[in-house]
């Protein structure tokens, strides 16, 4: 199953980045996680559960790409990693799911979306626990890298 | 409504922090979290879907305690973070959470579950980006503090 989601992430990811920053983002081809490790600064996660399927989404980014974000949006933007980009961080990842949740839904795949949370810290990593394997999906800019990981059972 | 998930959260943390590891936790009072900031090396998060409501949880424990929980389960633990101890703290947070889910259930209050996602990194602070407050129960214990937090939208 979890092929099948690589695009809808993947596509709502570049939408919602180019829509709502004008940040163009590269991405790398998806490959699946196992001594790969995704690093970064400022993570939004959540949670995905329908009959179907239960799963977790993250989208990790280096500091300097979630601030180059900011910038773009409101045209200034803070020097470190502030409550002002935790938030953003955790919207922009309810809108990616929330746009990869239409795709799917299109497809009869249906999920409900539990409430994103957000960490912040150098250097963090996150570790899906779902029993499916993890797709990884690295993202360049210029700023900084961005990736989007995601597992579901089954 | 989150206040009514308070005694469910703690009560099962602190059974199965004892039952699994004979880790006794001396909680301190509920907080709801403002400039509060629970920081720690590694966390267990998860998703919580309802008609009800949504909402997220967290577990976050300082390193040494998540070790000497390791110890105490199997008379041995790493040095230091890796991945059998971001599987345990994805198992103590998919058996608290459903600890509660049981309790809650008894009162009308049904959820269902994502999977388990964990960080791992020093020094990282997590971020309910839910629309309620955040409710945050400190733990200490004689191997470093855990911190269980919730929120969930209305």
């Amino acid at each position: 199953m979890n092929v099948e989601f690589i695009n809808p992430f993947l596509a709502s990811m570049l939408n919602v980045m180019s829509t709502m920053a004008q940040m163009e983002l590269s991405p790398e081809k998806p490959k699946l996680k196992k001594d790969e490790v995704a690093m970064g600064d400022v993570s939004g996660l959540i949670g995905m559960v329908s009959d179907q399927a239960k799963g977790s989404l993250s989208i990790t980014f280096e500091g300097p790409l979630a601030i180059a974000t900011m910038k773009n949006m409101v045209g200034e933007g803070p020097d470190e990693i502030n409550e002002e980009i935790t938030d953003l961080v955790g919207e922009i990842t309810n809108m990616v799911t929330g746009g990869a949740k239409r795709m799917l839904s299109e497809k009869g795949i249906e999920f409900d979306m539990a409430t994103p949370m957000v960490v912040s810290g150098n250097n963090h990593t996150i570790h899906h626990k779902a029993e499916g394997p993890v797709v990884i999906i690295p993202l360049n800019s210029p700023h900084g890298k961005a990736f989007i990981e995601f597992s579901f059972d089954k």
